[in-house]
């Protein structure tokens, strides 16, 4: 039987999972992980006050959330003193680069992002027939001038820059981003990830200027705030950007139940500050583990470390691979140079107690078959 | 300053809120709702056992959800006797049908909707530049011959239809929706929503043919499982088309939250025979109260019934005024011929009591003003 047919973009596109998840490993490995810290998800999780917003809100989901999420954008308007028209709430950081690829790109148009940079972006890039344009990495941070010149190059309509980085923790100054921002071409898009704002020195953070309409910045609940698993991101932006998201967003995306948990996280500052601090310790912690076994680990800005192992990608593959074995979930970089490394989430003293004791093992395992 | 360019298709769209939210409207009025009868939820609630199990999840949620929905999509095999190479999960029906038209419509191609069909469906023919054609309503059902006849004559690639229909309640008979598969072009795909499957006679649903590729049903955990604020819904298909999915969906999309009330709904099948009990008798209580205001309730296989205020539009249109006047939130169809009928969903007891309480009072007033 002939089956319809998919468009040309969608037939030449693979059918994939751009993670694998760690329950997926787990089922195939057939026992679970004793330590989650692959994922930079917050293993200090969410705040009880949250957890208690949503239990109320549990009954309360036979209805349909709020297609505006006008409470949680009055709150976040608030919280980061820019007007609600600045403000766009999608369901996770994730489904806004999808539909920012969908608002700027034609087939064929130029998009930059950093080799290596986040994957889930280069997906949307490539579902919607953009150009995927990369400028590798140098010291571990994305490149700013090889970045402009790209950019400028392609005349491409995108690019993007994650800040702090992911994978790599590092950080850049909020002065030698704002000097990136006012060299771009004014109808280049600039999409700021700032998934990890929450957790980087106030001296990476430019400040906001909503006045500019070739900038977006992101940011989500699923990291400080613990929320990965509720799906929660928002875009700052100058009102006309952000109106345009009402023209092709799932209007009723952000769950009734997510947004409940989302203004409860925003009010709950303390705990914010609270768990700032835990994560800043764990990532010390880490770094301590990475000296005491004689790998070097990156300094980071995010809620997570990565370690560089000193040698090659295959090496760490394997350091890796060993971990895994010894059930510690943790994640690594694929693109050369960054391929070094392992990428080590926070979590809790329990989890990081057993990557101290499991980390010499796959070490001594993995040079052993080097 | 120049702006970034949208892509051209992008820029023909209006910035838009589909359906006005009830909170919007009480943010309007300035005072709350006393019924919530608008929006096809169930008022009766998700079941007890899954708010429980959503209270058990909530403290789990600094985790991402499995991109893979594994479980779920196990369960829902399962239960419909299937393989999950058969099922796509996705973040409500709106999402999946967002997704269906980004993989079928190029720029031009024709999609055929019934005239007053699904609204959100429509959304998505409009942001993937897909040109919609419309075929009236017969009887206030879906009228297959002549979908099917625009379907050849537009070489649509892209067909919809709901049974049981949204916004009129009403059904075609399993037999009919076969021969009109029989009958569709092998290239053109059949979304037939099921939205409404649980709660309309099982003569109304035809057997699961997972070996066609050409057709892909929709169901959802919004309706009778009461959980319209989650946002899950999934499709059933062929293996190729249910891994297209795969190509260009947000894999973290359906939250961690979310898949675990889901997979509690689906194994408390005695809550939904329970529910669907309780929708059945308010359904019957909504078409006692219309026919005592000397109206007639169009008979459904929903969680709401359309009633006929044997007029116009414009006299239907003040009821509803009337009614959201005295806090009863409802909705109307807005399609020609359709729009004479105000929308009442189905609710707890004390919600219908308020509505048959003030009904007369709309009605009244109603007259007073034409």
């Amino acid at each position: 039987m002939t089956a319809p047919h998919f468009t040309p973009l969608v037939d030449s596109l693979p059918s994939t999972v751009p993670f694998v998840g760690p329950e997926t490993l787990e089922r195939n490995r057939g026992r679970p992980f004793v330590a989650r810290l692959g994922a930079n998800e917050s293993g200090f999780g969410p705040a009880p006050s949250v957890i208690a917003a949503m239990r109320d809100a549990a009954g309360d989901v036979w209805k349909y959330g709020d297609p505006e999420n006008h409470d949680l954008k009055q709150a976040l308007a608030a919280h980061l003193g820019v007007s609600p028209r600045n403000v766009a709430v999608g369901a996770g950081v994730d489904c806004l680069l999808g539909l920012i690829v969908r608002q700027y790109i034609n087939p064929g148009d130029a998009v930059v992002n950093s080799l290596g940079g986040y994957p889930t972006f280069n997906y949307h890039v490539a579902g919607f027939g953009g150009r995927l344009v990369t400028v590798p990495y140098r010291d571990d941070r994305g490149d700013l001038g090889p970045l402009l010149d790209a950019v400028r190059r392609e005349k491409a309509p995108l690019v993007y820059l994650a800040n702090p980085d992911n994978p790599m923790g590092t950080w850049l100054d909020a002065g030698e981003i704002q000097s990136f921002i006012d060299a771009l071409p004014e109808t280049t898009m600039f999409i700021l990830d700032e998934a990890y704002g929450e957790t980087a020195p106030d001296s990476a953070i430019p400040p906001l200027d909503t006045g500019r309409p070739n900038v977006l910045r992101m940011r989500t609940f699923s990291k400080a705030y613990g929320l990965a698993g509720m799906r929660c991101g928002y875009a700052i932006g100058a009102p006309e950007q952000i109106a345009a998201f009402d023209k092709i967003r799932d209007h009723f995306g952000v769950s009734r139940m997510t947004q409940a948990a989302a203004l409860a996280a925003l009010a709950d500052q303390a705990y914010l500050r609270q768990v700032v601090g835990e994560i800043g310790a764990a990532r010390q912690r880490i770094e301590e583990i990475a000296a005491a076994n004689g790998l070097q680990a990156i300094p980071s800005a995010t809620n997570f470390v990565a370690i560089d192992c000193g040698r090659d990608g295959a090496f760490a593959r394997r350091i890796l691979d060993e971990l895994i074995e010894r059930d510690i979930f943790v994640r690594k970089p694929a693109a050369p140079v960054l391929d070094r490394c392992i990428r080590i989430s926070v979590g809790p003293r329990s989890e990081l107690d057993l990557f101290e004791e499991r980390l010499p093992l796959a070490l001594a395992a993995a040079d052993k078959t080097s």
